[in-house]
């Protein structure tokens, strides 16, 4: 019984549905076919604003893309140190920039706020002997499952506009974040001051089907040379694109991410007073023991550990296609510890 | 009527198939899956070696993430100046290895030998003012459509060995090479000393599926940290391994192969002596002038120039998928001029 | 009256002798001459190692290419938050490693602990999803003016060496730190579990006049590629190789950083209770108040603002060639507020 | 008796005498000097227009740093073959600008012309799969000893800005190129289209003094932080600007290079028809046999062997501060071959 990550699930009945239709017939690579062509409409409705968009098959390749688009070699990017982007990428941000800096800020959910982002920038006043202050990546939900509510972003934005920062979101699970305020999606993007954003479709739903959605056609640069140098332009672009046309145009979305957000708000009531962050979206922080951990394993149950060595702290994340009986299991052993 | 690339094509049936059959259930991610764990012994078999094998989604960044691993950022490579790897990757091997030089040299039909290889060595001594000859790329089949035997390789390999240079291929299309040559996948890469290979199944019927394949467990080195920082780990990797496993495991790589090469063949004869290279594989190059070329898209024929503008020179692709009635419209067409 | 940096200081009087003496002649180029050639016995003498010793011209160069040498594009580096490399090199090791990331660590005086390295190191557990952790690097003196003792780099290293990570030295200001402690050149370095030193005589008296020393060959890798390759393989490598030379043989390090010592243990006396640092190499660090700091400004002393802006602190420089009678002014200034 | 290099050579007395007026007392580093800070205005009256100067201590840093700062990291150079750049520098331009294509050109006596440039461009029209062309980059002398006169620099520039490519000129010895030419440092720059020079001063009686010369402002664009970013901004900068300054200021420049080529014209003609590049500045190529080349070696000469193996051919540069004694024993010796 996995609960390691929501990236284990399988791919959605609608999405393979897509695959299949965009198997029609041959069409033009590298894009130039309707469904890639499409994406900017789509995406456009879905966000209500003049969007472009950019499929991609992985969140760290989306990530490192936009980021490198936005940030020069020596540019410095504020995000939490909990970032997937600083703890979980290999150091793609590095990579795919030519050497920016990551400046890690600490915060409470793994959220950043304006006045500890403040601080950092004033702590070190660029010169030309300092790595210069250009963006600020935040994670919705965060990695602590946690979500921003737009006047949070919008304070952050306020801030890092003002200092001259573009604003980068990283959405892996944007659609958690979404069903969980019950907003829209302008009203926590480019309402709230996201300029660029990587959109997350695979942790829900999807194959492998991630985008790059700017909100600012200046932003776009030398994107589009970066993607293909970086052998993330797929010749036959159709079939990501197709899923991305199927997962915004309807509520796939939102009910995959539904279903994921009610399995873990289960998990996290039969947590009890072990929970040590609120449950806000799709993923479960509770400090059950060493011994707890020990017992659920024992009982089938698969999960990663969190936090450091020895602390009894552990990650639970339910997927959009969980089995209400195993997260019945997982509840019910939860309770006995 | 499209005979741009085989990347236009479809995905087959037993692909398809084959990322049904991986989306049964939930699985664990980032390779540490069955499929994932299979394709070390499936590609063995197919190899008739023991290899070390590594799915990504793009040609680009088999090949770039091959060469980075293999070469050192001032390292040189020697290929062909028609390689994919120098004229349509947008310098991924200078961006993945963080500078390497492609060296670029002649040869007929896209095909670089070895006295070609030696006199370039020998044009550049390397000292610690030149960069550092480390590795020869060859592909197979070539972007002219031609085919190296068993013996051109190796004579390249020996050479290139001799100097402590390392060999890669770059197979996007070994397996209309396979079929032409008709020999067995060990015979034109490790018995003939490629060191390391980037196989390619998306041209050939997969869907974004290809494969960098070490022969030498000794040169697999950081490769993993390579491909996770560049974006290329994916999450749900069953998806391409399920693939890379029904491609090899059966006939399907030699029959798709086979169909494109045959239509490739009806092409180039009704090319007659407009043909300026022989078809070995699914290309077709023909001089048909420009007055011809712009007759067949009046017809509704769709395909590239080549050469120079001007030279009246164009490329017809065969894929996996193609109509026999197109073909046969086109070989018409091409006879009428 | 500057107390901006020592590199404000001009170039002692035997170092001047030694370009004299090296412009006798013509000699061959890059390193190819008996001053550079000379280096490592010379600092072999001094540091009563083997040692293998490469010229460069700025701290900087020698910071990022001893890095670049150590750590791969994925590598991790744990230094002090305040550490030039993390504050005031505008990013080069990221750029010379191509991507490497910088872990700043927290500790009074500039200075890392074990424990806090361990903290650190614990807290981010390797995969292949995190960068990897490499090298630690520390500076002597450092950033705020402080001085390690063998032990406490000792108990560094240790620890570094038994996760498999190598240890680096800024040594911009070692001569400083030696004068202190008045321990053996080797002490601090090799015998401590230093592995490679950027050596500083610029600030100390030279013209343009840095090394890179490793203390074990086999780190030294390509190194040498790296140095040409950045631009800082000087073809008339004798003028610096002279002047480390004149600067190691003697006592020149010793009487200049004894001096620049002298005079900052003056000025930090006459700080009194603003001292918020203790003096122990040639630098100041006192709150003296915004106030404060205008009124010295006013009487033509010349120095830089230290922390957070508001916060009235500031650093004092004292150089190699000081006049004793401005120290004297400033002290009385200093003791007047 | 060494004819290795121009870079063998001395420093000249103007130049040491600067060294030691900037000596004579403290100064802000980093630049922040009056000596760094009149380097605009020097430049800018031998130049005759407005220039934007930057010192560094070696070509190979002023050529990277210069194409890094025109040039993206999927951009293409267009240099000839035998270019310093692309044959002696390790890979320096693409490591300096995250990996850009050098894109070899052939041409008699290393230059190259407009219709072999417009060839090569029009070779490989750029799109989203290939290198872009950015910038031409021509030497001056060339690596052949020969010199561009204004109307092939002309030539070259008109149809490079046509494409919007810009030029640079790697102008190690430019004062053997004025010499020879008699013009004015204008004429075979800025009026000929060079947008960004690289000017050499150290072959010709300099320390260590090179330096990067923007006859464009807008070009600037963040070459400072690029060059602090690769540890070639030095701290006691106004070494390198007081002998860059007393170089241009008078006839420094002139005089020395006119010994050089006066030396090298001799040289040549003692070759007689053994010469095959006529010389047009200090360098001389000549056809004298791997016999002739051991018996110079046997009476003590020394030299760079050319070409490949076996060839035959030899390299002779005559200094600044050669002995007319010397000189005249290499003759001789050669008339006797």
């Amino acid at each position: 019984m996995r609960f390691y990550s929501d990236n284990n699930a399988t791919v959605c009945p609608e999405l393979m549905a897509a695959l299949a239709e965009a198997n029609d017939a041959a069409t033009r690579g590298y894009g130039d076919d309707h469904w890639t062509q499409s994406l900017d409409d789509a995406f456009g409705r879905f966000f209500a604003t003049s969007v472009s968009v950019f499929p991609v098959t992985t969140g760290t390749a989306a990530n490192a893309l936009a980021l490198a688009t936005l940030v020069p070699p020596y540019g410095a990017v504020y995000a939490h140190h909990e970032a997937h982007i600083v703890r979980d990428e290999c150091g793609a941000p590095e990579f795919f920039s030519g050497g920016l800096r990551l400046v890690p800020l600490d915060g409470a959910g793994a959220k950043i706020d304006a006045a500890t982002l403040e601080r950092a920038l004033d702590a070190m006043p660029p010169s030309v002997h300092t790595v210069q202050p250009t963006a600020v990546s935040i994670t919705q939900a965060t990695e602590l499952g946690r979500v921003y509510h737009p006047c949070e972003i919008e304070a952050v934005s306020t801030l890092a506009h003002a200092r001259k920062l573009l604003m980068h979101m990283d959405g892996a699970r944007i659609a958690n974040a979404l069903v969980t305020l019950g907003c829209s999606p302008a009203a926590i993007t480019w309402q709230a001051g996201i300029d660029v954003l990587s959109f997350g479709a695979t942790k829900n739903g999807g194959l492998a089907a991630e985008a790059v959605v700017f909100f600012r056609a200046d932003l776009v640069r030398d994107f589009e040379l970066r993607r293909k140098r970086a052998g993330h332009l797929l010749s036959k672009s159709r079939y990501a694109s197709a899923q991305l046309l199927a997962y915004v145009s309807g509520d796939v979305w939102h009910r995959n991410a539904s279903r994921a957000n009610d399995g873990a708000r289960l998990i996290g009531a039969a947590c009890g007073t072990a929970l040590f962050e609120p449950v806000e979206a799709n993923e479960v922080f509770a400090r059950i023991g060493e011994d707890g951990k020990a017992r659920l394993r024992a009982q089938g149950f698969e999960f990663y550990d969190w936090g450091a060595q020895g602390s009894g702290e552990a990650r639970f994340v339910a997927s959009w296609d969980h089995d209400p009986a195993r997260i019945a299991a997982l509840c019910g052993a939860l309770r006995a510890l």
